[in-house]
């Protein structure tokens, strides 16, 4: 039966007022605590728990799991295989969606919840540049219609709740899932963590969010050794202040439906068991009122990774009491249904209804019992729609960053033979959770296909020479330096590699989630190619490819025009050639600083003032930057912030003012140059010194506004900040000192690249 | 005035009970609570600082600086230069000490405080290796003998206040101080903490104390980025399981005198300004009642480092509030004399009485009041005694580690010419606290000497090859590739250096204080001298010097063998000859784990279970290791507690029982080679699972006994562990949990050298 129909017979039964539940004009809330009074201890359980992998390669359902799992998981599910595509795989999940509707003796549906990182979960939607590359547009506006476009295609295949956005902070350059976060800055996390999720959680006409959002995951980004799932220090002033600064604003602002706690340990006790964490932080000094999921596998994880746990019952009864209402058990029974014991405990059922009822008005929020199922025409007429790719060509081309340039960018028009070299030129390596096989060329084109539909196949010859990985086999450089030379041009695209589970190249990832590079450089032979051809003299051009920042050693840097194009999109090969052809100006800007050194991290440009101070500093007069062995500061040459353009903007000096209870900040931009281009103008502030003794950043973004000016055509950019934004957390207190106050604006984090303003502010 | 004197005039004015605090049979805080209440606000001020340095090189006094300093910073003092030997500079500081009890209006000697880490503070004592060196040896009996000698040589120049133990725990490998420092592991540096502050703080005859200690740094060990004064995450439950362990055992079992505040910020919050730390934590819930002083500047940085505090009063302000006592501000004026303005404020004036109470309470407990002057006979006849030699010379064979031999060592007795390579060969690479000139050959000998003593000059060809850490000569390389292969035998001499400020190689340094190393390779060409060895297949010696650890390579562990010398005294050479010559059987244990990659880290063994779980782990079923490029675990092939001897030992299964409240362990330890030699049995514990939802680490070090067998013979070797020991604190609560447990018990913490046994212990 199609739900259409069963949506017009419960319009039947509202009408006939059978039960409030099924009353669409009552809030969710009030159809939650109906629909929680009718159902049995074992269908409230159900709730917490859903069937993540439906379907694995090839469209297979396994109908033993999914009937061993279902009496007891059956609130929510999840596509599984991110190899099959929306089309094939909805008909089949609109069947087992039908059916459990019928069965369900009060037919609760499911509610679908997924992954949603470079576009929808399954193949054949629109292909969007990973997190981190749409970050480094630095352009919200755009950012608006990337993520409208991303949730109309996700609700046209009945998605109507994602595992996003991710605000863990890029602050550990090892972590492989740098590549789904935004950048190290808690502001721009922020601000396009906000963004997401105002634009998912958007009413449609009949009030229903249209797709709830999930922020993730809390708190994480600075694991011990970078490594995943590690454990992670921090008391409450840096948790306040960095880590879960964006997950405060994010939360008060937009109101996300739902919350992943992370993998990590914080404070030597796991998330998922962190009470204190998780009720008196998040819940009652943060005030977050929304859904706390686990992340996949995590509660089980508490007894057998962390072990903190002594069986599956008693992980299941920590995690519940912390606040979580749904367990991610992607393929396997969760431990949550062993609170089925725990029938006669008032304690348990007591959390356990509260589980339910947030996971039920969710459902009902998100208008899961009217909606109708996907249909496969409006699928059809949504996924890839000309107007999502025309948004995916132009977040594209401001993702990505130009970071070296001599001159040689763009290439003249001239130019007629190109050796393109590197393992990965003819790829999309879109990221772990891209649905998207990075081989296959049905849908967008990889840089190489892209340059050679510009310069024409015959000028553009193409060597990988050294595999992704593989160390073993370097007869490839030879042929690539003789190819170099004779062209009289190279363009190398080197990277680290990311890609979904199913992809032909899994075996060759050394990025993404699950990964941790120690090694900031290039794996397998891919320095040595590079050294190789830069030996030659030949002009060369590199194109870095990889969800991470990359240690640019002092050979790389020989380089005439180095370009970072992140984690792509199936536009990005097309916008590559467009910016080293010259016909788009590069406008992306770092929101990762670049590290000089593998361990010479953290390096984050808002480091604290004695973070610094490693060398013999104030007791001998002898300054020295902070590591002295390779003698590094942490002012990096390619910082966040940090990018270039065709042009040249020249930023006037700043006006501020304070006005009332704001302080505005006025500059004009000039662009001084021959052609058009957009410049991302960055504000930082920090105060002189603080009030309470708590160590604040030595800069801290608060504004940023990308503007687009045509050549020899002067912008006005005008910042108005409220005072109250000014502040920081003491004892997990927010206030702003009284005093002097240092504002900085510019073009980049960089010292060189900014002018600064020193400000008396009273409060 | 000789004080032995106005010690004499002092006893008549006691026994004509003139005052109170004149008194000796008086117990010191009657006789502080006396002294006190006759101080004006000025004297109570003074008591809270000192001038440290006292002496510039060259024993130049500075009595303009004094003099300014002088008013109120008069309560302690410190020797200044380190280049200065004690027979020269305490006639001079006798001078000193003598004048300012004669012009102070209360007869109010000085305490002198100073740093001793490898032995006193001046030139002319006895050199001992670094606090790691030391470490390695784990052996606790030879250790308070250590202390003892160096205790000995500290009281008769005058010095009755160390600042020693550093219970910091050695867990960043960039830390340029972890020479300093025990080792990684928490039990381990407790029981070297516990033995020293009982061995220095001794009672003599007359019941005083005869050397005040100084715990320090509370707390440290893992900054941020390694770099020397950055600040640390860590809310409590990592504090009181990890860095604040030895603290929280050194200052329970041995009751130091005081301890230093740490420069790093603790979640954001400068130690020296964190009342929390300091007051609820430290004295109120971990019980420290001793006194609290600065690192040296570090009030002062408040204000213009940290920028936590607008003006040097604010900084005087808060760090009195937080509890300290004394400011350490050598070489300028420091911050508390500006409290001299708030007079009238009675808060300040009690916190300032109970800081000067609190000093005057250390003065009289070492008496101060009492002893007299050094004397030069009792001076000479002391420093470098025959028997501080003697234990010199054991703790130096102890503390070198053998961590590969393929055979080659010992040598052969035959072993004719060797090729002696590497710039460390022909110093005494000491410690930056060391006070040595380390390229002096005066006392002790280089490698080089000691080789040369033992082989003949002309069977020892020294080629240094490379420099400490320039890259611009590999002239050297050639030559000492020829010597190698002509001689048949390579020894190299490789590492870091770490030398004092006074120190003619000062200039090269790349360890030490101040120093952070990113990079855990060898600075400068050394890595191409050995690979150019090892290339010609020679077989080749390799030894370490340097207070850290090394990345060896893939081509270093091509040699033949490998031995850890660390930061060594002036025996160090000796011992590494009468090691490699095998007169001497190596006994030591590495207390820090060596890591495969410079961001390969933290490595430390004991991780907690959760910070192994990087890779695909148990959601794709595919096991992978924390780092996937390069690929590595966590657990390394060198780690904690790991070490090569001669001979060949069996540890036989371990007998575990539990006896009362005990859990005894028993092995039997036999020597199966050929050669007497010593092994160190090590005890691990974890419970398998923790019933509270705290992570403790894959396994943490319980007890540990150092036994010398002979060869053929066979030790039993007993350990007594109160279950009350096998706990963890979870919100600083010390708990012990009833259930299941896994001991290992073997010669290193590698799974492979360790046998387990588990066992149920109720509780």
């Amino acid at each position: 039966m199609h739900l259409l129909f069963l949506a017009a017979c419960l319009q039947t039964a509202a009408a006939l007022n059978i039960f409030p539940y099924q009353n669409a004009s009552l809030p969710p809330k009030q159809r939650a605590d109906d629909l929680l009074s009718r159902m049995t201890w074992q269908e409230k359980i159900g709730q917490t728990g859903g069937n993540r992998r439906l379907l694995s390669d090839n469209l297979f359902f396994n109908k033993t799991l999914y009937d061993i799992l279902y009496p007891l998981e059956n609130g929510n599910i999840g596509y599984g295989s991110q190899a099959n595509t929306a089309q094939d795989a909805i008909p089949i999940v609109n069947r087992i969606r039908t059916s459990e509707y019928n069965n369900s003796r009060l037919h609760i549906p499911y509610i679908t919840v997924t992954d949603s990182v470079n576009g929808i979960y399954l193949r054949g939607g629109t292909l969007f540049p990973s997190t981190l590359a749409v970050g480094s547009s630095w352009n919200i506006p755009l950012y608006q219609k990337v993520v409208a476009a991303i949730r109309d295609e996700n609700m046209v295949i009945g998605t109507h709740w994602v595992l996003s956005p991710e605000l863990d902070l890029a602050q550990d350059p090892r972590n492989g899932r740098l590549g789904e976060m935004y950048g190290e800055d808690a502001y721009l996390v922020g601000e396009f963590g906000s963004q997401y999720v105002r634009t998912m959680q958007e009413k449609d006409e009949d009030g229903f969010v249209k797709v709830a959002t999930t922020v993730k995951h809390f708190v994480y980004g600075a694991s011990k050794g970078g490594v995943n799932t590690a454990s992670m220090h921090g008391g409450l002033n840096y948790i306040f202040n960095e880590v879960g600064l964006p997950f405060i604003k994010v939360i008060q602002e937009a109101k996300p439906l739902s919350l992943m706690a992370s993998y990590a340990s914080v404070d030597c006790v796991p998330v998922a068991a962190n009470e204190y964490l998780l009720q008196d932080i998040l819940r009652n000094t943060i005030g977050f009122d929304g859904l706390i999921m686990s992340d996949a596998g995590e509660v089980l994880h508490l007894y057998t990774q962390s072990k903190v746990a002594g069986s599956e019952k008693r992980a299941a009864l920590w995690a519940l009491q912390a606040g979580l209402a749904i367990e991610l058990s992607p393929g396997k029974r969760g431990t949550f249904p062993t609170l089925i014991e725990s029938v006669n405990n008032t304690k348990i059922a007591s959390l356990v209804d509260k589980a339910a009822h947030q996971v039920l008005e969710i459902k009902f929020a998100t208008g899961q019992f009217e909606r109708p199922l996907p249909s496969m025409a409006k699928l059809n007429a949504t996924l890839r729609l000309e107007s999502h790719l025309e948004v995916n060509r132009n977040i594209s081309r401001e993702a990505i960053v130009l970071l070296q340039n001599d001159g040689t960018l763009p290439l003249p028009r001239n130019t007629t033979n190109i050796a393109l070299l590197g393992p990965f030129a003819d790829i999309i390596n879109a990221g772990s959770y891209a649905s998207f096989n990075s081989t296959d060329r049905s849908l967008g084109h990889s840089f190489k296909q892209s340059l050679q539909n510009e310069f024409g196949a015959d000028r553009v010859q193409y060597i990988p020479a050294v595999d992704f990985i593989d160390t073993s086999n370097r007869s490839g450089i030879a042929g690539a330096v003789a190819a170099a030379k004779e062209a009289g041009l190279a363009v190398l695209m080197l990277g680290s590699l990311s890609v979904d589970t199913d992809d032909p190249l899994f075996s060759k990832r050394t990025d993404g989630e699950f990964f941790t590079h120690a090694d900031l450089g290039f794996p397998g032979l891919q320095q040595d190619l590079i050294d190789a051809v830069l030996d030659t003299g030949v002009p060369t051009i590199l194109i870095l490819s990889g969800g991470q920042p990359f240690v640019l050693n002092n050979s790389t840097l020989r380089a005439n025009a180095i370009i970072h194009s992140f984690l792509g999109g199936e536009f990005t090969g097309d916008a590559l050639v467009e910016i080293i052809k010259g016909t788009v100006n590069p406008s992306g800007k770092l929101t990762i600083s670049m590290p000089q050194h593998s361990a010479a991290i953290p390096i984050n440009y808002n480091y604290l003032p004695s973070d610094n101070e490693g060398g013999m500093g104030s007791m001998t007069g002898v300054q020295s930057p902070a590591w002295q062995f390779p003698l590094l500061t942490r002012d990096v040459p390619m910082p966040f912030g940090y990018g270039l353009s065709y042009t040249t903007f020249n930023i006037s000096k700043p006006i501020i003012k304070v006005q009332g209870q704001n302080v505005t900040v006025a500059v004009s931009v000039t662009n001084a140059g021959k052609v058009r281009g957009s410049e991302v103008v960055q504000v930082y502030f920090r105060e002189k010194h603080t009030k309470r003794p708590v160590e604040t950043p030595v800069k801290r973004l608060v504004r940023f506004a990308k503007v687009e000016i045509e050549a020899g055509h002067v912008e006005r950019v005008t910042f108005t900040i409220p005072i109250k934004e000014l502040g920081y957390y003491f004892n997990t207190k927010w206030g702003v000192d009284g005093g002097l106050y240092t504002f900085w604006v510019g073009s980049s984090s960089k010292d060189q690249d900014l002018q600064s303003v020193e400000m008396e502010i009273e409060v």
